[in-house]
């Protein structure tokens, strides 16, 4: 058994900490264990001997005299350290800590947890927690928690092919007890806590592996490398609730990019490249496990509807729009066959409106999904049927089942009504394929999350010649020569020392030239008066002397007039590089207009951001203005993040501006700072 | 009784169409009624006479031989307009037609509608529908629908101090259903169809007036005369479901300041400045229902949470800074206190997590609450508790029920877990004025609901000179005088018409000046070369000879240089005039940044729209700038609103832009188009 499946499917669980009296902790997982019929090995083991709920209590682990699968520690955080090193001495695969008093208390808990894992390491034992609540896997029914979910006797076993992860193990229990209230079929339940050793996303990638388990649902606080999930949502689907949104603005990172790239769009932007969906709250999560459970996959984004109710379809259109998903554009053929069995006071186009007619007549309903599953444009289909009651549910479900089984389409059901009327509907839609939400926006948001987990494209390998690394306070012309060996585009430049030098430069620079003073540590240029456009023959001599009085030389460079001004930054994040590509110049901070990836990307994402933003307007030329070259900025861009990609980490790159003209485009300004060694970038500089 | 109130309350119902078939449409109300033990006068009407259901049958309306309350019309559309002729001829006060087969059809039915609305007006009946499901009056067991949510013997009878009325019938029954299922009190629901003459708005004044009634919730598709809705809002709390947001693109209206205040804007705008809760969805709707039936009012937005689990904590504080509330920032003797109380692996700050160490010390969940609501910043307190269970959960609701009587502020539960695992809880809850929820997102939801309705503000009174009404066609040198008139600063200027007259203007308006050809028609005056910038004396001459060339005068007008370009506009809507602010000038398209609200507005509504928007960093100064003289742009924003308030309805004015220097504003182009004269403004024009 790989360990962390001993998570689910330990042959053999003890726990230490096990005592007798009725609600203690200790007790609990050994009661849950018999109440649901656990078939492996127990064993309670505290050192007050006796037993527990019938079973021989050990004194320690190394008594129980073979090494265990899994081992729960539930005792006091001072007795904690003894008990994983008794454990891992004893050969356990996974050792769940569920005592708290560790890192969440403060540096002292921090450094006895540190402990831990070094123990745990030392001797090959994968560490669960501490501060968690444990796991459950319902197939083997491994009740390893002490969440009182499980001492109700209204809890059934959890059965299906979903599985859930939280960091949060309160949170993560009582997502499991909803989902199971809702029929989303959870086999499997995992918390993580403070994740000393496991972590969720390990977790997650263990549970995608196993064959019993055809999509995860995650809770997470923390995204740590998401690398590792990539890859794991490439086999199956994953849908997260990622929380602490709110504190993203609180960690602006120094330099502009960075800044308005807030660390909460990096998240979104790593999840939707990973391709896994990222749902708004715990609702969410669960609808979309109960999708997920039905295999359906959803590369296209076409929505058709068929409704009894126009307010539900109307609901339906809007969420479809808000999430950026598609109302099918049925065909004409489509529309006619429709128009011939809708009535006359219906809509025979999408949203299909067969209205309360279905009443009278109950093929109806059955008749245009058929039709419209047929069109082509349809890849997905959202029924909505606010109130039928009884057998009209369950005529209708078959009819829905029978088009997911046959087109192999994802069907989902809308029925805005109390279970009570019609008590075998949900199972029979269950039974079919087809889960049923209350509202037409539930159910369009799991179409969102299925689609968001389907879309697979194959990435532009890039592999150009790489760019020299910028020494560590590289100048703004050092950087353009580094860009230039690497076939990047920028102006002509020399670096002058004199009024003599000057003199000569501007006609090698094409005759009107831009001068900047280039002093050490130097960031504002522009600040300081230390850039001076549009610079001829006539007054350069003044300006170099001017400049020169900053305190260094003066770079003369070929003075790039008009374009659309484009802010381009690659700044560390957690999750890794992130480019940021947005509207740039003096609208900057005025318009905070910025798209995210995270690195690598390849034309594809470059145009993709470019149409996130208002540069899409900007560059196609606002009011009759000539159309700058996007392909010459897409260009650029593709080939930055390609030059710099085995540059160290850490490094933080401004582009600010970069000015796209009629043809061609200028990298105008550069900045780069690697906070290894030793400085921040504060502040872009620009012109 | 008041006509609509016989849609909830009538003494007497007559059924035309009624029929003793089994599951027929016409005779499922007098089931229903009969099934839920109505206690007023019954009578059915059929022309063939008869009994049904042990009633004896009319032959029609007047054959009653009395007027009554209420009649349903449930014929074929071809018998409706005799059926409803008889129920207006006979006395009746309100006349429900469920009917289908009209306006939804086309024009034909559309015409046949109106007749069934003369009629009715003509002897002062109300008409309800048609091709709506009725309406139901729990309190006076009023079953007055066809709908099949109470042919099942699962549903009781609507009870509660909650009124629903839904555009839609399907939809306005499935969630009245689910909102029983949910506990909502829902007492009174009305669904009105075609709306031919009784509108959802009429219907929710007259509930709104109801004193059973404590709060009305609303699904609309259309928003007709909101007005009528504002005074219902300023008396009881009303919350909105609004269909149809992914049309509002369509609707762009004529010029700039229309086409950026898309229809869905202003409808959002309208609500909220009405003191009206727009709500994502009909959870959404019902959960907010579920807290204004407590009777708790929040006018400030301070929340307070206290939770079992970290994770239920972080995602309540995303989700009040996503909603524009206030995480409460707790006193120092707060905090004090609850450390005193709170695990050392928990937190003592807000959100307050007292962790699973709560299963251990059940009291220690009520003090957290009882401090933090004794905390001056908590206007209203979530609670969250995962997953307890049984008794834990009827004692922590009845500390949250004391909380909510003593202080009488808000609080609601997160339970994130099956109610099979505290049967009782729920009931305990809601009967201690505590609505419980299964997720933080959803609690908070209802909270900003509550939040909308309690905003209450006194606007200040403007009543200063008004500005004269423009002529068909005005031109810009004319729309500036009558706002110079009113007040409002335009630059000075002298309209020419020679050479010499130019010459002479240009020392006038103070030595450099703007030039504008002015010609009948000639609205895009920059795009044909119409507006020349920055003219002195050394080239007025050659510059009026080329303007003067496009066919008409010239202005002269003081070149205004720098500052930040604002755009104002007053456009028509289904609504009212709608004002709008935004960023101007050739930003205008690119940036598409503007703010809306419903007129009048005040300096307070206007300031508000400058922070919604990036006009507040522009005009703060960029980057070192100097500031612009931002109260100079709010008085005259204030002032422009103000003077054209008597203008008559469905013009539209376009100031872009106004110019807003360090000291003081300027309007530098003024279009004016009323619909009415003839001609839509296509396009501003600007300098």
């Amino acid at each position: 058994m790989n360990s962390l499946q001993a998570l689910w499917a330990a042959g053999s669980i003890a726990v230490i900490g096990a005592t007798e009296r009725p609600g203690a902790m200790g007790r609990l997982p050994i009661e849950y264990l018999q109440k649901y019929g656990y078939q492996g090995f127990i064993a309670p083991v505290n050192p007050k001997g006796g037993q527990v709920l019938g079973l021989p209590v050990f004194s320690s682990m190394a008594s129980i005299g073979r090494a265990v699968d899994l081992a729960l520690v539930m005792v006091p955080a001072a007795a904690v350290l003894e008990a994983v090193t008794d454990c891992a001495q004893a050969g356990t695969s996974v050792c769940i800590v569920m005592s708290s008093g560790f890192a969440e208390t403060g540096a002292n808990g921090a450094a006895a947890q540190d402990e831990l894992v070094r123990v745990s390491r030392a001797h090959g034992m994968r560490l669960v927690g501490p501060n968690c609540i444990g796991a459950v896997g319902g197939p083997a029914r491994v009740l390893a928690t002490f969440s009182p979910v499980f001492s109700s006797t209204a809890t059934p076993i959890p059965d299906g092919n979903i599985a859930l992860v939280s960091q949060s193990g309160a949170l993560g229990f009582g997502a499991l007890s909803l989902g199971i209230e809702r029929g989303v079929p959870i086999g499997i339940a995992v918390t993580t806590g403070n994740e000393a050793d496991v972590t969720a996303l390990d977790v997650a990638v263990q549970l995608v592996n196993d064959p019993s388990v055809d999509a995860v649902l995650m809770y997470i606080e923390s995204l740590g490398d998401i690398g590792a999930l990539v890859g794991a949502a490439e086999l199956k689907p994953i849908a997260v609730v990622k929380a602490g949104r709110s504190e993203a603005g609180a960690r602006a990172a120094a330099s502009h990019t960075g800044a308005l790239a807030s660390a909460d769009k990096v998240v979104d932007s790593a999840l939707r490249q990973a391709g896994i969906a990222r749902v708004a709250d715990l609702d969410a999560l669960l609808d979309a496990g109960a999708l997920f459970a039905t295999g359906a996959r959803m590369p296209g984004s076409g929505i058709g509807i068929v409704t009894t109710s126009g307010g539900s379809g109307i609901l339906a259109a809007d969420s479809i729009a808000a999430c950026g998903m598609q109302l099918a554009q049925l065909e004409a053929a489509t529309i006619a066959d429709l128009t011939a069995v809708v009535p006359s006071y219906g809509n025979a186009t999408n949203p299909v409106d067969v209205t309360a007619a279905v009443m009278a007549e109950p093929g109806l309903f059955e008749q245009c999904v058929d039709r419209l599953a047929a069109d082509p444009s349809v890849d997905a289909i959202v029924a909505c049927f606010a109130v039928l009651v009884g057998a009209d549910v369950t005529r209708i479900a078959r009819a829905l089942g029978a088009v997911r089984t046959r087109t192999g389409l994802p069907v989902v059901a809308v029925r805005t009504g109390a279970a009570s009327l019609a008590p075998e509907g949900a199972a029979v839609l269950a039974a079919n394929g087809v889960p049923v939400y209350p509202t037409p926006e539930r159910a369009v948001a799991a179409l969102q999350a299925l689609h968001a987990t389907s879309l697979r494209r194959t990435r532009a390998v890039l592999a150009g010649p790489l760019a020299q690394v910028p020494a560590a306070g590289a100048s703004e012309k050092q950087l353009k020569q580094i860009f230039a060996a690497a076939g990047l585009p920028v102006p002509e430049s020399v670096l002058v020392s004199s009024v003599d030098e000057a003199v000569a430069a501007v006609p090698k620079v094409g005759g009107v030239a831009v001068l900047k003073a280039v002093a050490p540590g130097l960031l504002h240029k522009s600040d300081v008066g230390g850039v001076v456009l549009g610079v001829t023959a006539e007054n350069v001599a003044d300006v170099f002397t001017h400049l020169a009085a900053l305190g260094g030389q003066v770079l003369v460079e070929r003075f790039v007039q008009g374009g659309v001004e484009v802010i381009v930054g690659i700044n560390p994040s957690a999750l890794g590089s992130v480019l940021t590509v947005g509207v740039g110049g003096v609208l900057t901070e005025i318009v905070a207009d910025t798209a995210v990836r995270m690195l690598p990307v390849d034309e594809i994402d470059v145009r993709e951001m470019i149409a996130e933003t208002a540069l899409t307007p900007m560059l196609a030329g606002v009011r009759g203005a000539t159309p700058s070259d996007i392909d010459a900025l897409v260009r650029v861009v593709v080939r930055l993040a390609d030059c710099t990609r085995e540059w160290p980490t850490g490094f933080e790159l401004d582009l600010n501006p970069i000015a796209v003209l009629s043809d061609g485009c200028w990298i105008l300004d550069a900045m780069y700072v690697n906070a290894k060694d030793g400085n921040l970038l504060q502040h872009a500089g620009g012109h």
